[in-house]
Order: structure tokens, then sequence, then C-alpha cells
């Protein structure tokens, strides 16, 4: 599933993520695709960590640890400087059997979004989330924090251009429901039998026009007019849960 | 629905939150409930609201701004001194007519999910949210931020005891659903009829013992095996779509 790709030219440290938080470092020392390169860590969050042999472990007090990360990031005693995950392509997602929703993101930048979309896509058994290249955050680690060791689990896929994404999607077998606010159709009419890609864009925005143009159906959240809109990883959730419960 | 109660004795500026960034500015602004102190604004920010003739507005550069919140808090060129709004009492919610769920947290305290619950609940016509006193964050900026304006519609009960609360609740006509992890029955499983409380406990935690005790089923959301939990805002948005598609 996973290709090599440019990721593989970055090997500086300076690149490289930190990952920080318990589930977020168990996690990608769990993944086998992904590479751990270092480890800090308090005695106590060490002891109760599987680490592996080979892996190199500085002990260091939460004190110093809290200088390696952003401030008041809780890094539970827990820092992993890692390779960011080999690419994924969209083709061989496509490929795959089984029935699991796809997740397009437009436009969504903010990691914290980006991370709980993840561990929502992971709770669902979503096939994998896609993103553009130019407009979504990389793997780092308020991201990671975020997606709760999500990130290891979902395919996450990168593409030049949303629009010719969807095109393949669509070849795929896959009923493209775009959310947006203004249109009558309501998620559940627009769920159907087929398997799904949820397209979301990002807060305020919503999705640009061309992408909106390459989805089969546009359907709102029947959310109140007091509320613009939901927070991007909510919609997400609900949109997750509801493909979810129409599969049963 | 408000009383005047001991957020009324907080009347220096070292208690008064302060919000930014426009949704959450705006909101407060139009919400006749909460009392405005001041107002730090960029002149473009100002030209686009609508400011109330008797508020003290301080015109200031971006800048500036950046330097009253906490670091890289999006301001979007406005900085709000308020006033906490008056308590709410469960009592006083229970006796409004209207279906609309309740959402109960337990030990909820990070500010960003408390704020994004608090949206979702906007979005789906709950009539109020309740946390314990002791527990959960106070109004603050990060909070109304994460809220975008949310903090301005959905009434916030404050109580002491949640199992006491939960007892009047069902006293009320509530149907009391605890989201549990380890539970046969779904949340779909759970909904009725009836008017519903929401109960959610802390990510990790889960619902403390007692709270679990005073609800009437407890129901966990169809996730994967493969994570843990969801974060908790999303798994709110879940459930009050879930109970608003249940009760159309």
């Amino acid at each position: 599933m996973a290709k090599r790709g440019r990721n593989q030219q970055s090997s500086g440290s300076a690149q490289r993520p930190r990952f920080w938080g318990r589930h977020a470092v168990e996690a990608a020392l769990a993944n086998p695709e992904r590479v751990v390169r270092k480890l800090w860590a308090t005695r106590q969050a060490a002891d109760q960590l599987e680490i592996p042999k080979d892996l190199i472990v500085v002990f260091a007090d939460a004190a110093d640890l809290g200088r390696m990360v952003p401030a008041d990031a809780p890094h539970q005693g827990l820092v992993a400087e890692v390779d960011p995950l080999e690419e994924v392509w969209l083709s061989d997602i496509l490929s795959q059997d089984g029935g699991g929703p796809i997740v397009v993101l437009d436009q969504v930048t903010d990691p914290h979004n980006v991370g709980a979309v993840l561990r929502s896509a992971a709770a669902f058994d979503a096939a994998a989330i896609v993103t553009q290249d130019r407009h979504a955050p990389s793997e780092g680690g308020a991201l990671a924090k975020a997606a709760s060791g999500a990130l290891e689990l979902v395919p996450w896929v990168r593409v030049v251009n949303l629009s010719r994404a969807l095109e393949e999607v669509a070849e795929g077998g896959y009923w493209r429901i775009g959310l947006a606010g203004e249109t009558p159709t309501t998620l559940d009419e627009a769920l159907g039998p087929q398997k799904v890609a949820l397209v979301l864009g990002a807060e305020g925005e919503g999705l640009r026009h061309n992408v909106a143009q390459h989805c089969d159906v546009l359907a709102r959240l029947p959310i109140s007019d007091r509320v613009e809109s939901l927070n991007i990883s909510n919609a997400a959730a609900i949109a997750l849960y509801a493909a979810a419960e129409r599969s049963k």
C-alpha cells in the first residue's frame, strides 16, 4: 500500500517530525511502517512502554521534554523523533477490497482538525483520508497528538489535484458526497447503498467550486440556523457515523 | 432562565475573561445577557462589526492584540473583555417546553473540548449543557473561540453534584444515556421516543462510577476495536446528531 516516495529524501534531522504524548508515541512504535529514530522519555513513562531493543532512548525529566515541544503541549513524558511515513497512492486504496468510506479534505489546514479527523476515520474504519498537497498540514506533533495514534492506522493519500483525485475515486465506484451548508438534500438522504467518499471543505470557506462540481451530490447536516457550521472534525465524525449506520 | 448568582461578585478586571476571534466577539456583542466591558480591535476588524454606541473601543494593531492573548491564538483583530454570564439553574431548564437534549459532561476539563461541545449543542438545539463546578473549565477565551459563538446561545448549567443533577434530570422526564466503551447496547438502540440527556465522561477515564449509576442506560458508539475512544467533542456531536435524527 505504501510506496517509496519523496519522503525518503528528507533524511536530515531538521525535517523530522517530533511526536509527543502516550498514544501518538505508542502507536508510532507499534507501526512497522514507521521509522522511529530516537525517543526521549521520563523513566516513569518509559517503564510503561514497550521499547524496541535497537531504539536509542534518552532519559529526561518532564521539564526538559517540555522544552522540546510547543508550550503547554501535553507530552506525557514521551517525545519521539520519527521519519514521515512513506507515500500512499490513491490507486492502491481504490484497488483494495472493503467498503470503508474515503474522507476527502479540501483545504483543511489546521493540524488539530486533520488529526481529529484521522482519529474518527480510524474509529469508523475509513479506507483513507485524501488531502491536497499544497493545502494540508504535514505530519507533525500536534497532528499526531490529536490523531491519538490514528495517524499510524489510516492511510493518508496526498494528491496534487483534488478534482482529478475525485474523478479517480468515482471510477473506483465511490459515491461522492460533498458536505455543504446551502443545499436542500440532507446527508441521510444522500447516503445510499454504495461505497462513499465524504468530501469536506474548510470551515467558513466550504468546498471550493471546482471540488463541489466533482461531487455526485451535495448534502447538508441537519443543523440549526443559529450556527453557521460545525467544527470540521465534528462534521466528519457525524458523516462517518451516518455512513457506518447506513451500511449496517 | 438566568439568575443573579455568584458571578456578580467578580467585578475586578483580573477575573474577567477575554474573548478573541470574530465569531466569539460578535456573538458576545449580540447577546443581550452578556456584558462586554471593553473591546480592542484593529480598524479593519472594527469596520466589519456592529459595535454598541456605549462600548469603549481601543484601536490597536494586530501585533498588540497578539500580546493580549495566548501565543498563536487566532484573534482575527478582535479582543473583548467581558463579564461571565449569569448563572443558569437546572430547574429553569427542566421547566422549559421543548425537546432538545441535555448534554452532561463529567470531568471534561479541556476548554477546547467544552467549547466544541457547546458549538455542536447549539447546532442541534440542545436545551443546555451541564458540568460540575469543580471539574470543568470556566468561561475563557480558548473555550469561547472553540465554541465559535455558541457560548452565547446554549445555556450552561454548573452544578455542585452531578449525581444529584442527574436525579433532577430524570424527574424532569429525560432518559439518561451514558456514553461508555464497554457495553453491548449501541447508542442507536438506546435512543427512544423520550427526551434524552446525553452523559459523556472524559477521554480515557470515561464516566465515573457514581455518574454511570445515575444513567438509565449505558450505550456505546459503534467504533472499531482499533481505537480506544473518540475525541469527546466528536462523540458528543455524533450523539447529538443521532438523537436529532431519532426525534425527526
